[in-house]
């Protein structure tokens, strides 16, 4: 029943104990594991005004610097589906983290998304991060499992 | 890792999706499941207004229907245990279903929370229902597990 499961990473200490969990239970379910890091084009979009005058030669090494983040992370959550013998793949997106995370789940048809409570960029003092919060209230039909942070 | 599996339900639809889900998941792992069922106090005690003048005959055969209804709700689940050859047991309790769940879930030490993404009594338009909404945003460290309607 659970055969694929879809966690997502920021590359944050909540998010490697969701993708530690993942693992664990896939590994015990014998199921696959999809690594999701999404580069969230606000980080660099959002601070280019005007937009016309926008300087390429700024944003590429940003968006590079990113880019190589987002792949470190995803290559972590890969050891450790390869170091427990679990299949994984690695998916890297560029947009906003909700809408790509609800998206690679529904197009990789996952039955499971495994995530942290907690983002990188989550206030400490809430209860849950923002794109956790978003992924649960998003219309969607795959269940999602949310790993305490702690 | 996962041992034991909290499954509050409240007879609905979704807690009925979320219960065998999470009993799948169970018998996969070799967990064992807790069914909670909640007997949610508010719906007699906020309707006898004012409170010295609470006539016990009128309450006391609602508190019945309540626990009559809220036991066969868990015993529906300890059903489909069985018939998975899944260990279980029922927990029945009377007060505020986000409070009981949160307490019985600390108080089993049960490592995984199931539930549905909407009660019985939630709003068709809501994403989330209210019991589920609260649960996620309590201060507990243990994961939870959303199953959505439909």
């Amino acid at each position: 029943m659970i055969s694929k499961i879809l966690v997502p990473t920021d590359g944050s200490n909540a998010a490697q104990k969701a993708a530690r969990y993942a693992v664990d239970l896939a590994k015990k379910l014998k199921a696959s594991v999809i690594a999701l890091s999404v580069i969230d084009n606000r980080s660099f979009v959002s601070q280019t005004v005007p937009a016309g005058k926008t300087s390429r030669h700024l944003i590429e090494p940003i968006e590079d610097y990113l880019r190589e983040a987002a792949e470190a992370y995803a290559v972590e959550i890969k050891k450790l589906c390869d170091k427990n013998g679990v299949r994984s793949k690695i998916v890297i997106t560029s947009g906003h983290p909700v809408e790509d995370i609800v998206k690679e789940a529904a197009r990789a048809k996952v039955n499971l998304i495994i995530m942290g409570s907690h983002g990188k960029s989550a206030l400490a003092a809430a209860v849950l991060g923002s794109v956790t919060y978003g992924v649960i209230h998003k219309e969607t039909k795959i269940p999602v499992l949310i790993v305490r942070r702690g």
